[in-house]
């Protein structure tokens, strides 16, 4: 029977005895299938407490080595067929958040202290209090109504757009709204996506079986050339700003897109507008959807940008036909965010706090905006670079006068553990663009100066 | 210029003007895309002030009547080339809340008096004031550790399945998840689901654009040779309590179709468990999960079932090979359901609430089937009728001994404004079974005595 002779000084006995059968599993002398001793039996094999074989085990079972079937006993977790043992799999969660928390020049996510925890807690809990008929009550596809209307309203004040409620539907991420948009308009379609753009993109349509092509930008975003040329269906573009370039799309070529859709039947554009409440200028151009006639233009915005990217909730504006068609076809589906979500949102919007909320943290933006712009200005890199501002109250592009590739540069951040993205990430067409995405949403300015330092040591 | 004579003794001007414009936008008299008159000069026509116009215009343009342009000024909704104008298409959401809420002997959502609101609220709360920063922490597109670890000790207690949180993954909804699963195991496969069975299955697989084939039930539920015959690749059932019949696959019948899974590389089983927690039988079969050797099986579970059916939060488990599979392919994805809840939902599984949940909710069951039953017992209708049961907490089968057909029951009962659904509803074999689905879940007694008494009058 296996035996294992435990160092009884060590401690941690079964810990020991975990690490022995784990090494015995990963190097194939347990083999999967195979039963593992009673625990009483190889308590007294090992000369150890059956509760430290029953800890063993666990942790076994936990990480998914052995599997532990009623009354039958535990086993090696099986190999046969298709399902192999955890070995190379188990994630080791430490490893992963370490992962996650390597700081990051480009990452745009929303810093913590500017969510608006107790305005959101109250607003919650008085939803709770008030709505529990309502928030029991079967949820339309769409969302319920109450969200729908603050979107609408939201909609007019921010970007002057009349929009009905029953144009607008909600759902669980804008990821998830494009799969929607994917059964609606049809699989068969070609969709164009920008170069640069997010990579992303191009997995989503991938992995949902539709073909996309990737269209490049010149200055003012997506052309009509290039979009004829590519023979897409649907163009998905962002042309209030554009990630990560920053271009906003003037109005002759907003036209020129627009005749492009129009011009066809089965046309769409999908206006993605995810960062608009950020923007620095105040005037915008019109949206797309605003200025359609010919009901071709999708509209989609999500919360992810102005209140954290771990509040689910996106959304689109359908043009009426299309809201229509959307009833007809995929009423079937259930709403993807929970009622208790919207209704607070819904209370968050239509009480004034979102636009309170964005009014802080675009002084909030400003601010970090002009203390990494002033980093910059004084240390010796300021001779060496150049910053590329479009318009957008979230990011910049930092230009480095230099001859070293993006992939160095960016090798070389990472060697002391901060990474960064640049242009060329986002385009398949450039490999090098010396350009960087600076993202001061959530920069830590001691990063951002260690950064400058190592940058202007070795660049 | 366009103009109306109001009546000013009937007060309310501006609905007055809203109707006027609405009947001739409906009729054609005023064509889309049209101008409107400007706010000034039309009140001067009619003789009434402008907050009225601008009252009725802003109505119109909230229904999509009427669309506003900056500066432009208000135009009829566009009908030009794809888009139509809202009138046929303006959701009066009075109607559709009506509709829903008419009342539905089958219908299983839960009672929202069984929301345990206090609890919810104040984990919610505790959660928001402690875990600021994981709240806004990046998640894994599998979820929150957290509430993987929860489920699976969940699994662990509820259902003896021994389950990594790495195998764990959490979305909004199981038909969210049913669409992972597609991009995961491929859009080739076809998918056999269960007839009698949900209807929706078929139309969740056809609009993400797979086969899916309807395989008839014996009394044992998806019987090896069907499924076999269907020539499918998934099979898509649940085995462990199917609705509408009730079936519980018995042993012998789990281990011809695990055969049949691991008969071939790339077959595998969707284990949707979606009810487990309430059936009346302690004891039910192990999972097919459980009793898997060769990685093919992939169980899902829902809490929409037992908590809320507006709680958007659904979970699988998938063997270790695809849950690497998953890592590798899919992991580009955002989580979609909410960290907020995630955490929330975390707490009320790992501190006991669930548990407790669950078991008064089993009591308030038990307690309406049992009046349920008592008031058939002692309607006319016992002796032409038979209850049929098969271990579920939520639903019973009425047979009624009559020769009218499904519908033409239906049809008796809304004619009196009360909604139910027959087994043949759920079937495209069988289109009259005599079978109806009565869910004690949500059933107000008074509603059902009522359909019983006409029942016994027409049946």
């Amino acid at each position: 029977m296996l035996t294992y002779s435990l160092d009884k000084n060590k401690g941690h006995l079964s810990k020991e005895l975990y690490k022995a059968l784990k090494k015995d599993i990963e190097e194939g002398n347990l083999k999967r299938g195979e039963k593992l001793p009673s625990k009483r039996a190889f308590a007294r094999n090992c000369s150890v407490s059956t509760i430290t074989v029953q800890n063993a085990y666990d942790q076994l079972v936990s990480e998914g080595y052995i599997t532990a079937y009623e009354k039958k006993g535990y086993f090696v977790s099986d190999g046969v067929g298709k399902k192999r043992a955890a070995v190379s799999f188990v994630v080791k969660e430490e490893e992963e958040k370490a992962k996650m928390d390597l700081p990051d020049l480009s990452n745009n996510r929303v810093r913590e202290d500017n969510f608006p925890f107790s305005i959101w807690s109250r607003l919650m809990r008085k939803t709770m209090a008030e709505k529990q008929k309502q928030l029991l009550s079967p949820m339309a596809t769409e969302g319920v109504y109450e969200l729908r209307k603050a979107i609408s309203q939201h909609l007019s004040s921010f970007r002057g757009m009349a929009v009905s409620p029953s144009q607008v539907l909600v759902g669980a991420g804008t990821e998830y709204l494009y799969s929607l948009i994917i059964q609606l308009l049809g699989r068969d379609k070609t969709y164009a996506i920008e170069d640069p753009g997010y990579m992303k993109l191009e997995r989503i349509y991938e992995s949902n079986g539709v073909k996309s092509t990737r269209v490049q930008l010149d200055e003012k975003g997506l052309s009509l050339e290039m979009l004829e040329n590519s023979g897409a269906d649907i163009a998905h573009i962002s042309p209030n700003h554009h990630y990560p370039t920053g271009i906003t799309m003037p109005l002759d070529r907003r036209y020129e897109i627009l005749s492009w859709a129009a011009g066809k039947e089965d046309r769409y554009i999908l206006e993605d507008d995810y960062d608009s409440e950020f923007r620095v200028s105040r005037n915008p151009f019109p949206t797309l959807y605003t200025l359609d006639g010919s009901g071709s233009v999708i509209y989609m915005n999500t919360f992810s940008k102005s209140l954290a990217s771990t509040v689910r909730i996106s959304y689109m504006v359908l043009p009426f036909d299309l809201a229509e068609r959307f009833k007809e076809k995929l009423s079937f589906y259930s709403s993807t965010v929970s009622s208790f979500e919207q209704y607070t949102l819904a209370s968050f919007i239509l009480d004034g706090y979102f636009e309170k909320h964005i009014n802080r943290m675009r002084l909030f933006y400003i601010r970090q905006r002009k203390a990494i712009l002033s980093l910059i200005y004084s240390s010796p890199m300021k001779d060496r670079c150049s910053v590329i501002e479009n318009d957008s109250g979230l990011h910049f592009i930092l230009r480095l006068h230099t001859t070293l590739s993006d992939e160095k540069v960016k090798e070389i951040l990472k060697e002391e553990g901060i990474k960064i993205s640049a242009l060329s990430d986002f385009s398949h067409f450039s490999s090098i663009s010396h350009d960087f995405i600076i993202s001061y949403s959530n920069l830590d300015l001691e990063i951002f100066k260690k950064a400058l330092s190592i940058l202007s040591d070795n660049v």
